[in-house]
Protein backbone atom coordinates (compact mmCIF):
# COMPACT_ATOMS: atom_id res chain seq x y z
CA UNK A 1 0.00 0.00 0.00
CA UNK A 2 1.58 3.56 -0.94
CA UNK A 3 1.14 5.98 1.76
CA UNK A 4 -1.02 9.13 1.27
CA UNK A 5 1.55 12.20 0.94
CA UNK A 6 0.26 15.62 0.54
CA UNK A 7 2.05 18.68 -0.16
CA UNK A 8 1.65 22.07 0.99
CA UNK A 9 3.78 25.74 0.13
CA UNK A 10 4.11 27.99 3.51
CA UNK A 11 5.36 31.32 3.41
CA UNK A 12 7.04 32.06 6.32
CA UNK A 13 5.81 35.39 7.23
CA UNK A 14 7.31 39.25 9.26
CA UNK A 15 4.61 37.93 12.49
CA UNK A 16 6.11 34.71 12.63
CA UNK A 17 8.90 35.54 13.07
CA UNK A 18 10.60 36.81 16.50
CA UNK A 19 13.35 39.20 17.30
CA UNK A 20 16.58 37.43 16.20
CA UNK A 21 14.70 37.54 12.43
CA UNK A 22 14.06 33.79 12.46
CA UNK A 23 10.72 32.05 12.82
CA UNK A 24 9.16 31.45 16.41
CA UNK A 25 9.42 27.98 16.17
CA UNK A 26 5.65 27.19 17.92
CA UNK A 27 4.60 28.54 14.57
CA UNK A 28 5.88 25.66 13.18
CA UNK A 29 3.51 23.75 15.12
CA UNK A 30 0.48 25.84 13.36
CA UNK A 31 2.12 24.74 10.08
CA UNK A 32 1.87 21.04 10.67
CA UNK A 33 -2.01 21.54 12.00
CA UNK A 34 -2.79 23.34 8.88
CA UNK A 35 -1.09 20.78 6.81
CA UNK A 36 -2.90 17.73 8.75
CA UNK A 37 -6.14 19.44 7.99
CA UNK A 38 -5.22 20.03 4.44
CA UNK A 39 -4.19 15.82 3.79
CA UNK A 40 -7.39 14.94 5.73
CA UNK A 41 -9.34 17.31 3.17
CA UNK A 42 -8.13 15.93 0.03
CA UNK A 43 -8.38 12.30 1.26
CA UNK A 44 -12.06 12.82 2.25
CA UNK A 45 -12.98 16.03 -0.58
CA UNK A 46 -14.50 18.08 1.96
CA UNK A 47 -13.25 20.71 3.94
CA UNK A 48 -12.90 20.34 7.74
CA UNK A 49 -16.34 22.11 8.75
CA UNK A 50 -17.93 19.44 6.66
CA UNK A 51 -16.09 16.69 7.22
CA UNK A 52 -16.82 16.95 11.08
CA UNK A 53 -20.76 17.10 10.41
CA UNK A 54 -20.56 13.98 7.52
CA UNK A 55 -18.93 11.74 10.03
CA UNK A 56 -20.01 13.27 13.39
CA UNK A 57 -17.02 14.00 15.34
CA UNK A 58 -15.19 16.37 17.43
CA UNK A 59 -12.05 16.70 15.51
CA UNK A 60 -8.63 15.29 15.80
CA UNK A 61 -6.85 16.69 18.42
CA UNK A 62 -2.82 16.18 18.75
CA UNK A 63 -1.90 13.86 21.48
CA UNK A 64 2.23 14.18 20.82
CA UNK A 65 4.06 15.51 18.59
CA UNK A 66 7.84 16.28 18.05
CA UNK A 67 10.05 18.76 15.92
CA UNK A 68 13.64 19.09 15.07
CA UNK A 69 14.92 22.20 13.46
CA UNK A 70 17.29 21.84 11.48
CA UNK A 71 17.82 25.20 9.27
CA UNK A 72 16.42 28.07 10.58
CA UNK A 73 13.47 30.16 8.17
CA UNK A 74 12.49 33.68 8.20
CA UNK A 75 10.42 36.14 7.27
CA UNK A 76 10.06 36.19 3.24
CA UNK A 77 11.15 32.69 2.80
CA UNK A 78 8.88 30.59 1.02
CA UNK A 79 8.72 26.68 1.99
CA UNK A 80 7.24 23.38 0.93
CA UNK A 81 6.04 20.81 3.35
CA UNK A 82 5.43 17.58 2.43
CA UNK A 83 3.14 15.05 5.13
CA UNK A 84 2.98 11.73 4.90
CA UNK A 85 0.37 9.39 6.65
CA UNK A 86 3.21 7.26 8.77
CA UNK A 87 0.43 5.30 10.56
CA UNK A 88 -3.30 4.29 10.86
CA UNK A 89 -4.68 2.58 13.90
CA UNK A 90 -8.46 1.95 15.20
CA UNK A 91 -8.91 5.80 16.77
CA UNK A 92 -5.28 7.27 15.99
CA UNK A 93 -3.23 8.30 13.52
CA UNK A 94 0.50 9.15 13.09
CA UNK A 95 1.40 12.09 10.26
CA UNK A 96 4.82 12.60 9.32
CA UNK A 97 5.86 16.15 8.20
CA UNK A 98 9.35 17.20 6.35
CA UNK A 99 9.57 20.78 5.60
CA UNK A 100 12.43 21.99 2.83
CA UNK A 101 14.04 25.54 1.99
CA UNK A 102 15.24 25.63 -1.67
CA UNK A 103 15.07 21.78 -1.38
CA UNK A 104 16.73 21.40 1.50
CA UNK A 105 15.35 19.83 4.54
CA UNK A 106 14.90 22.46 7.69
CA UNK A 107 12.35 20.97 9.87
CA UNK A 108 11.43 17.14 10.48
CA UNK A 109 8.42 16.58 12.56
CA UNK A 110 5.19 14.18 13.53
CA UNK A 111 1.92 14.31 14.96
CA UNK A 112 -0.26 11.54 16.44
CA UNK A 113 -3.48 12.41 16.26
CA UNK A 114 -7.01 11.03 17.74
CA UNK A 115 -9.99 10.42 16.15
CA UNK A 116 -12.50 12.00 18.82
CA UNK A 117 -16.63 12.44 19.93
CA UNK A 118 -18.33 13.97 22.58
CA UNK A 119 -19.23 11.58 25.31
CA UNK A 120 -22.95 12.61 25.00
CA UNK A 121 -24.75 15.44 22.73
CA UNK A 122 -24.88 17.84 25.64
CA UNK A 123 -21.30 16.75 27.09
CA UNK A 124 -18.00 18.87 26.51
CA UNK A 125 -16.00 16.33 27.26
CA UNK A 126 -14.67 13.88 24.64
CA UNK A 127 -13.41 10.64 23.74
CA UNK A 128 -11.47 8.30 21.34
CA UNK A 129 -13.82 6.70 18.89
CA UNK A 130 -12.79 4.15 15.65
CA UNK A 131 -12.26 6.02 12.83
CA UNK A 132 -14.73 5.06 10.01
CA UNK A 133 -13.32 2.88 7.31
CA UNK A 134 -13.94 4.89 4.91
CA UNK A 135 -11.20 7.15 6.11
CA UNK A 136 -9.25 4.52 6.49
CA UNK A 137 -9.39 3.57 3.15
CA UNK A 138 -8.94 6.83 2.02
CA UNK A 139 -6.17 7.91 4.60
CA UNK A 140 -4.10 4.75 2.42
CA UNK A 141 -5.88 2.38 5.37
CA UNK A 142 -3.93 0.22 7.67
CA UNK B 1 24.36 18.45 42.00
CA UNK B 2 20.94 19.35 42.17
CA UNK B 3 18.91 20.50 39.07
CA UNK B 4 17.27 23.71 38.43
CA UNK B 5 13.89 23.63 38.64
CA UNK B 6 11.37 26.40 38.58
CA UNK B 7 7.71 26.82 38.29
CA UNK B 8 5.56 29.12 36.42
CA UNK B 9 1.73 29.85 36.84
CA UNK B 10 -0.15 29.85 33.30
CA UNK B 11 -3.66 30.29 32.80
CA UNK B 12 -5.23 29.33 29.50
CA UNK B 13 -7.43 31.94 27.61
CA UNK B 14 -10.64 31.76 25.70
CA UNK B 15 -7.87 33.03 22.75
CA UNK B 16 -5.68 29.87 23.16
CA UNK B 17 -8.87 27.41 22.73
CA UNK B 18 -10.15 26.26 19.33
CA UNK B 19 -13.54 25.17 17.88
CA UNK B 20 -13.40 22.07 20.31
CA UNK B 21 -13.42 24.20 23.22
CA UNK B 22 -10.05 22.70 24.27
CA UNK B 23 -6.18 24.50 24.28
CA UNK B 24 -4.88 25.00 20.11
CA UNK B 25 -1.96 22.99 20.70
CA UNK B 26 0.92 24.64 19.54
CA UNK B 27 0.33 27.59 22.55
CA UNK B 28 1.77 24.60 24.79
CA UNK B 29 5.21 25.18 22.81
CA UNK B 30 4.74 29.25 23.59
CA UNK B 31 4.05 28.30 27.10
CA UNK B 32 7.32 25.91 26.92
CA UNK B 33 8.93 28.91 25.69
CA UNK B 34 7.71 31.30 28.17
CA UNK B 35 8.49 28.66 31.05
CA UNK B 36 12.02 28.24 29.41
CA UNK B 37 12.86 32.34 29.11
CA UNK B 38 11.49 32.82 33.13
CA UNK B 39 14.01 29.81 34.26
CA UNK B 40 17.07 31.78 32.28
CA UNK B 41 15.78 34.82 34.14
CA UNK B 42 15.99 33.59 37.38
CA UNK B 43 18.88 31.74 37.13
CA UNK B 44 20.45 34.85 35.65
CA UNK B 45 18.70 37.54 37.33
CA UNK B 46 18.33 39.25 34.38
CA UNK B 47 15.26 39.63 32.16
CA UNK B 48 16.26 38.29 28.72
CA UNK B 49 16.80 41.65 26.99
CA UNK B 50 19.76 42.23 29.71
CA UNK B 51 20.76 38.90 29.33
CA UNK B 52 21.29 38.74 25.82
CA UNK B 53 23.18 41.71 26.21
CA UNK B 54 25.29 40.66 29.12
CA UNK B 55 26.26 37.68 27.53
CA UNK B 56 26.51 39.49 24.23
CA UNK B 57 24.55 36.60 22.10
CA UNK B 58 21.30 36.43 19.91
CA UNK B 59 19.16 34.10 21.65
CA UNK B 60 19.16 30.30 22.55
CA UNK B 61 15.97 29.03 19.72
CA UNK B 62 14.86 25.75 19.81
CA UNK B 63 16.44 23.01 17.97
CA UNK B 64 14.42 20.20 18.86
CA UNK B 65 11.03 19.82 20.89
CA UNK B 66 8.54 16.99 21.40
CA UNK B 67 5.40 16.93 23.51
CA UNK B 68 2.89 14.47 24.68
CA UNK B 69 -0.75 15.89 25.62
CA UNK B 70 -2.28 13.37 28.15
CA UNK B 71 -5.22 15.81 29.51
CA UNK B 72 -6.99 18.60 27.69
CA UNK B 73 -6.86 21.82 28.95
CA UNK B 74 -9.78 24.50 28.54
CA UNK B 75 -10.51 28.33 29.01
CA UNK B 76 -10.27 29.51 32.29
CA UNK B 77 -8.02 26.52 33.68
CA UNK B 78 -5.17 27.41 35.70
CA UNK B 79 -1.93 25.48 35.43
CA UNK B 80 1.44 24.86 36.74
CA UNK B 81 4.14 24.28 34.47
CA UNK B 82 7.62 22.78 36.33
CA UNK B 83 10.54 23.30 34.10
CA UNK B 84 13.45 21.03 35.01
CA UNK B 85 17.29 21.69 33.33
CA UNK B 86 17.71 18.20 32.14
CA UNK B 87 21.41 18.44 30.43
CA UNK B 88 23.82 21.35 29.82
CA UNK B 89 26.20 20.34 26.87
CA UNK B 90 29.03 22.90 25.69
CA UNK B 91 26.58 24.63 23.51
CA UNK B 92 23.49 23.76 24.20
CA UNK B 93 20.93 22.27 26.72
CA UNK B 94 18.09 20.49 27.73
CA UNK B 95 14.87 21.56 29.54
CA UNK B 96 11.87 19.45 30.98
CA UNK B 97 8.62 20.46 31.00
CA UNK B 98 5.62 19.51 33.07
CA UNK B 99 1.75 20.99 33.33
CA UNK B 100 -0.03 20.34 35.53
CA UNK B 101 -4.32 20.87 36.21
CA UNK B 102 -5.54 20.37 39.46
CA UNK B 103 -2.25 18.21 40.69
CA UNK B 104 -2.82 16.17 37.46
CA UNK B 105 -0.07 15.40 35.18
CA UNK B 106 -2.26 17.16 31.95
CA UNK B 107 0.98 17.40 29.40
CA UNK B 108 4.81 16.81 29.55
CA UNK B 109 7.39 17.39 26.69
CA UNK B 110 10.87 18.93 26.24
CA UNK B 111 13.13 21.38 24.50
CA UNK B 112 16.82 21.23 23.36
CA UNK B 113 18.19 24.80 23.33
CA UNK B 114 21.18 25.88 21.60
CA UNK B 115 23.13 29.18 22.37
CA UNK B 116 23.44 31.08 19.38
CA UNK B 117 25.76 34.59 18.33
CA UNK B 118 25.51 35.84 15.02
CA UNK B 119 28.44 34.92 12.83
CA UNK B 120 29.72 38.39 12.40
CA UNK B 121 28.30 42.14 13.54
CA UNK B 122 26.22 42.80 10.21
CA UNK B 123 25.24 39.27 9.79
CA UNK B 124 22.05 37.43 10.27
CA UNK B 125 23.50 34.19 10.09
CA UNK B 126 23.72 32.32 13.38
CA UNK B 127 26.12 29.96 14.97
CA UNK B 128 26.20 27.53 17.92
CA UNK B 129 28.27 29.29 20.80
CA UNK B 130 29.58 28.06 23.61
CA UNK B 131 27.42 28.94 26.74
CA UNK B 132 29.34 30.50 29.28
CA UNK B 133 30.98 28.88 32.55
CA UNK B 134 29.13 31.36 34.95
CA UNK B 135 25.91 30.97 33.32
CA UNK B 136 26.27 26.94 32.77
CA UNK B 137 27.28 27.19 37.05
CA UNK B 138 23.74 29.06 37.45
CA UNK B 139 21.84 26.97 35.68
CA UNK B 140 23.24 24.17 37.84
CA UNK B 141 26.43 23.13 36.25
CA UNK B 142 27.28 20.05 33.93
CA UNK C 1 -22.59 56.36 38.25
CA UNK C 2 -18.95 54.97 38.77
CA UNK C 3 -17.77 53.32 35.67
CA UNK C 4 -16.17 49.68 36.58
CA UNK C 5 -12.57 49.66 36.08
CA UNK C 6 -10.05 46.77 36.15
CA UNK C 7 -6.12 46.70 35.96
CA UNK C 8 -4.28 43.72 34.49
CA UNK C 9 -0.44 43.12 34.62
CA UNK C 10 0.57 41.92 31.28
CA UNK C 11 4.17 41.11 30.40
CA UNK C 12 5.93 41.68 26.85
CA UNK C 13 6.86 38.25 26.37
CA UNK C 14 10.01 37.15 23.52
CA UNK C 15 7.25 35.04 20.79
CA UNK C 16 4.69 38.27 21.09
CA UNK C 17 8.04 40.47 19.36
CA UNK C 18 8.85 40.94 15.50
CA UNK C 19 11.95 40.90 14.05
CA UNK C 20 12.25 44.64 14.40
CA UNK C 21 12.33 43.75 18.32
CA UNK C 22 8.56 45.86 19.38
CA UNK C 23 5.43 43.88 19.84
CA UNK C 24 3.90 42.49 16.55
CA UNK C 25 0.65 44.60 17.06
CA UNK C 26 -2.11 42.24 16.76
CA UNK C 27 -0.77 40.95 20.14
CA UNK C 28 -2.18 43.77 21.60
CA UNK C 29 -5.62 43.30 21.07
CA UNK C 30 -5.30 39.35 22.30
CA UNK C 31 -4.22 41.31 25.32
CA UNK C 32 -7.66 43.59 24.83
CA UNK C 33 -9.49 40.30 24.73
CA UNK C 34 -7.44 39.23 27.73
CA UNK C 35 -8.54 42.60 29.67
CA UNK C 36 -12.31 42.58 28.83
CA UNK C 37 -12.60 38.76 29.51
CA UNK C 38 -10.17 39.54 32.92
CA UNK C 39 -13.18 42.47 33.63
CA UNK C 40 -16.37 40.18 33.05
CA UNK C 41 -15.12 37.64 35.64
CA UNK C 42 -14.51 39.58 38.11
CA UNK C 43 -17.83 41.81 37.74
CA UNK C 44 -19.78 38.41 37.60
CA UNK C 45 -17.39 36.68 39.94
CA UNK C 46 -17.33 33.93 38.16
CA UNK C 47 -14.62 32.74 35.16
CA UNK C 48 -15.77 32.46 31.52
CA UNK C 49 -16.66 29.00 31.30
CA UNK C 50 -18.75 29.36 34.06
CA UNK C 51 -20.54 32.42 32.98
CA UNK C 52 -21.05 31.03 29.40
CA UNK C 53 -23.08 28.31 31.36
CA UNK C 54 -24.68 30.76 33.69
CA UNK C 55 -26.03 32.96 31.66
CA UNK C 56 -26.87 30.57 28.47
CA UNK C 57 -24.69 32.35 25.99
CA UNK C 58 -22.37 31.85 23.53
CA UNK C 59 -20.00 35.04 24.17
CA UNK C 60 -19.33 38.79 23.27
CA UNK C 61 -17.48 38.78 20.18
CA UNK C 62 -16.17 41.98 18.87
CA UNK C 63 -17.95 44.03 16.51
CA UNK C 64 -15.62 46.94 16.77
CA UNK C 65 -12.27 48.11 17.69
CA UNK C 66 -9.64 50.45 17.34
CA UNK C 67 -6.09 51.19 18.97
CA UNK C 68 -3.32 53.83 19.08
CA UNK C 69 0.29 52.63 19.26
CA UNK C 70 1.71 55.78 20.78
CA UNK C 71 5.16 54.06 22.40
CA UNK C 72 6.60 50.76 21.31
CA UNK C 73 6.73 47.88 23.82
CA UNK C 74 9.51 45.17 23.72
CA UNK C 75 9.68 42.24 24.95
CA UNK C 76 10.81 42.07 28.93
CA UNK C 77 8.15 44.77 29.65
CA UNK C 78 5.76 44.54 32.22
CA UNK C 79 2.72 46.70 30.95
CA UNK C 80 -0.40 47.90 33.05
CA UNK C 81 -3.91 47.55 31.55
CA UNK C 82 -6.91 49.60 32.98
CA UNK C 83 -10.33 48.66 31.38
CA UNK C 84 -13.07 50.42 31.61
CA UNK C 85 -16.40 50.26 30.88
CA UNK C 86 -17.17 52.94 28.65
CA UNK C 87 -20.69 52.24 27.62
CA UNK C 88 -23.72 49.49 27.79
CA UNK C 89 -26.29 48.95 25.43
CA UNK C 90 -29.27 46.51 25.57
CA UNK C 91 -27.05 43.96 24.11
CA UNK C 92 -23.40 45.75 23.25
CA UNK C 93 -20.88 47.23 25.79
CA UNK C 94 -18.14 49.11 24.92
CA UNK C 95 -14.34 48.82 26.44
CA UNK C 96 -11.70 51.25 26.73
CA UNK C 97 -8.73 50.03 27.25
CA UNK C 98 -4.92 52.44 28.33
CA UNK C 99 -1.82 50.42 28.40
CA UNK C 100 1.04 52.07 30.38
CA UNK C 101 4.43 51.32 30.49
CA UNK C 102 6.78 52.78 33.47
CA UNK C 103 3.64 55.23 33.68
CA UNK C 104 3.59 56.31 30.18
CA UNK C 105 0.60 55.75 27.81
CA UNK C 106 1.70 53.28 25.55
CA UNK C 107 -1.20 52.19 23.51
CA UNK C 108 -4.99 53.16 23.93
CA UNK C 109 -7.79 51.37 22.46
CA UNK C 110 -11.53 50.31 22.64
CA UNK C 111 -13.64 47.14 22.19
CA UNK C 112 -17.27 47.04 20.87
CA UNK C 113 -18.86 43.89 22.21
CA UNK C 114 -22.02 41.85 21.19
CA UNK C 115 -23.69 39.69 23.61
CA UNK C 116 -24.75 37.14 21.57
CA UNK C 117 -26.86 33.34 21.66
CA UNK C 118 -27.12 30.92 19.14
CA UNK C 119 -29.91 30.98 17.25
CA UNK C 120 -30.99 27.35 18.22
CA UNK C 121 -29.99 24.54 19.85
CA UNK C 122 -28.40 22.91 17.23
CA UNK C 123 -27.87 26.31 15.59
CA UNK C 124 -24.11 27.12 14.42
CA UNK C 125 -25.59 31.00 13.78
CA UNK C 126 -25.03 32.96 16.63
CA UNK C 127 -27.18 36.15 17.11
CA UNK C 128 -27.78 39.40 19.76
CA UNK C 129 -29.83 39.02 23.04
CA UNK C 130 -30.21 41.37 25.97
CA UNK C 131 -27.57 41.36 28.30
CA UNK C 132 -29.14 40.40 31.55
CA UNK C 133 -30.23 42.94 33.79
CA UNK C 134 -27.90 41.46 36.69
CA UNK C 135 -25.05 41.86 34.40
CA UNK C 136 -26.14 45.36 33.22
CA UNK C 137 -25.46 46.03 36.97
CA UNK C 138 -22.75 44.28 38.23
CA UNK C 139 -21.13 46.20 35.32
CA UNK C 140 -22.00 49.24 36.73
CA UNK C 141 -25.49 49.99 34.80
CA UNK C 142 -26.77 51.85 32.16
CA UNK D 1 -4.18 59.37 -9.93
CA UNK D 2 -5.04 56.06 -9.30
CA UNK D 3 -4.65 54.37 -5.96
CA UNK D 4 -3.08 51.40 -5.57
CA UNK D 5 -5.14 48.00 -4.83
CA UNK D 6 -4.09 44.41 -4.44
CA UNK D 7 -6.16 42.21 -3.63
CA UNK D 8 -4.88 38.71 -1.22
CA UNK D 9 -6.76 35.45 -0.94
CA UNK D 10 -6.71 33.75 2.42
CA UNK D 11 -8.66 30.70 4.01
CA UNK D 12 -10.09 30.61 7.64
CA UNK D 13 -7.87 28.19 9.75
CA UNK D 14 -9.22 25.50 12.39
CA UNK D 15 -6.50 27.46 14.38
CA UNK D 16 -7.76 30.78 13.78
CA UNK D 17 -10.84 29.90 15.56
CA UNK D 18 -12.05 30.10 19.14
CA UNK D 19 -14.22 28.06 20.83
CA UNK D 20 -17.60 29.75 19.58
CA UNK D 21 -16.46 28.29 16.34
CA UNK D 22 -15.54 32.20 14.50
CA UNK D 23 -12.75 33.84 13.91
CA UNK D 24 -10.85 35.15 17.45
CA UNK D 25 -10.75 38.93 16.22
CA UNK D 26 -6.67 39.39 16.75
CA UNK D 27 -6.25 37.20 13.73
CA UNK D 28 -7.55 40.43 11.34
CA UNK D 29 -4.95 42.31 11.98
CA UNK D 30 -2.21 39.42 11.45
CA UNK D 31 -4.38 38.85 7.65
CA UNK D 32 -3.73 43.35 7.86
CA UNK D 33 -0.57 43.32 8.06
CA UNK D 34 0.51 40.17 5.81
CA UNK D 35 -1.70 42.42 3.18
CA UNK D 36 -0.05 45.36 4.02
CA UNK D 37 3.56 43.53 3.48
CA UNK D 38 1.77 41.41 0.61
CA UNK D 39 1.20 45.46 -1.00
CA UNK D 40 4.28 46.63 -0.78
CA UNK D 41 6.48 43.68 -1.89
CA UNK D 42 4.23 43.87 -4.80
CA UNK D 43 4.10 47.80 -5.28
CA UNK D 44 8.22 47.72 -4.22
CA UNK D 45 8.89 44.46 -6.91
CA UNK D 46 10.58 42.68 -4.05
CA UNK D 47 9.94 40.60 -0.58
CA UNK D 48 10.17 42.71 2.37
CA UNK D 49 13.52 41.04 3.65
CA UNK D 50 14.76 42.91 0.69
CA UNK D 51 12.84 46.20 0.55
CA UNK D 52 14.09 46.56 4.01
CA UNK D 53 17.98 45.95 2.95
CA UNK D 54 17.35 48.08 -0.05
CA UNK D 55 15.72 51.16 1.50
CA UNK D 56 18.13 50.89 5.11
CA UNK D 57 14.79 51.01 7.41
CA UNK D 58 13.50 48.91 9.82
CA UNK D 59 9.70 48.32 9.23
CA UNK D 60 7.06 50.30 8.73
CA UNK D 61 5.27 49.41 11.93
CA UNK D 62 1.51 50.00 12.88
CA UNK D 63 0.89 53.51 14.88
CA UNK D 64 -3.26 53.07 14.86
CA UNK D 65 -6.10 50.86 13.61
CA UNK D 66 -9.51 49.94 13.50
CA UNK D 67 -11.82 47.08 12.46
CA UNK D 68 -15.23 46.57 12.36
CA UNK D 69 -16.45 42.95 11.97
CA UNK D 70 -19.75 42.94 10.54
CA UNK D 71 -20.34 38.93 9.36
CA UNK D 72 -18.41 36.48 11.22
CA UNK D 73 -16.14 33.89 9.42
CA UNK D 74 -15.27 29.66 10.63
CA UNK D 75 -12.81 27.91 9.82
CA UNK D 76 -12.67 26.44 6.06
CA UNK D 77 -13.99 30.09 4.96
CA UNK D 78 -12.05 31.34 2.28
CA UNK D 79 -11.94 35.10 2.12
CA UNK D 80 -10.58 37.80 -0.11
CA UNK D 81 -8.58 40.87 1.09
CA UNK D 82 -9.26 44.05 -1.17
CA UNK D 83 -6.17 46.84 -0.08
CA UNK D 84 -5.87 49.68 -1.00
CA UNK D 85 -3.02 52.42 -0.52
CA UNK D 86 -5.66 55.77 1.09
CA UNK D 87 -3.28 58.34 1.84
CA UNK D 88 0.19 58.51 2.05
CA UNK D 89 2.10 61.30 4.30
CA UNK D 90 5.88 61.89 4.25
CA UNK D 91 6.94 59.79 6.69
CA UNK D 92 3.43 57.40 7.38
CA UNK D 93 0.67 56.03 4.97
CA UNK D 94 -2.63 54.98 5.72
CA UNK D 95 -3.84 51.38 4.39
CA UNK D 96 -7.94 50.31 3.64
CA UNK D 97 -8.75 46.55 3.94
CA UNK D 98 -12.17 45.10 3.13
CA UNK D 99 -12.16 41.40 3.43
CA UNK D 100 -15.33 40.17 1.35
CA UNK D 101 -16.74 36.33 2.05
CA UNK D 102 -19.07 34.91 -0.85
CA UNK D 103 -19.17 38.60 -2.07
CA UNK D 104 -20.61 40.07 1.04
CA UNK D 105 -18.36 42.54 3.31
CA UNK D 106 -17.83 40.81 6.28
CA UNK D 107 -15.01 43.27 7.58
CA UNK D 108 -13.33 46.51 6.65
CA UNK D 109 -10.90 48.24 8.54
CA UNK D 110 -7.55 50.43 8.10
CA UNK D 111 -4.13 50.63 9.37
CA UNK D 112 -1.81 53.48 9.78
CA UNK D 113 1.89 52.97 9.43
CA UNK D 114 5.27 54.87 9.74
CA UNK D 115 8.07 54.53 7.87
CA UNK D 116 11.30 53.98 10.25
CA UNK D 117 14.91 53.90 11.00
CA UNK D 118 16.74 52.98 13.50
CA UNK D 119 18.46 55.98 15.54
CA UNK D 120 21.33 54.60 15.16
CA UNK D 121 23.75 51.99 13.45
CA UNK D 122 23.48 50.54 17.04
CA UNK D 123 20.06 52.05 18.72
CA UNK D 124 17.02 49.74 19.58
CA UNK D 125 15.27 53.07 19.30
CA UNK D 126 13.43 53.77 16.11
CA UNK D 127 12.20 56.98 14.89
CA UNK D 128 10.07 58.13 11.82
CA UNK D 129 11.95 58.90 8.80
CA UNK D 130 10.29 60.04 5.46
CA UNK D 131 9.21 57.41 2.84
CA UNK D 132 11.49 57.05 -0.32
CA UNK D 133 10.31 59.10 -3.31
CA UNK D 134 10.86 56.22 -5.53
CA UNK D 135 8.45 54.28 -3.35
CA UNK D 136 6.03 56.87 -2.91
CA UNK D 137 5.58 56.78 -6.59
CA UNK D 138 5.41 53.17 -6.81
CA UNK D 139 2.67 53.56 -3.94
CA UNK D 140 0.58 55.58 -6.02
CA UNK D 141 1.84 58.71 -5.41
CA UNK D 142 0.94 61.62 -2.72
Amino acid sequence: MANLTVKRNERIHWGDCDPAGIIYYPNYFEMFDRCTTSMLEQAIGMNKRDYLIAYDFSGHPCVQTRGRFLLPTRFGDDVVVESTIANIGRSSFEVHHRLTKDGKLAVEGSETRVWVRRQSADSKSIKAHPIPDEVVARLGGR
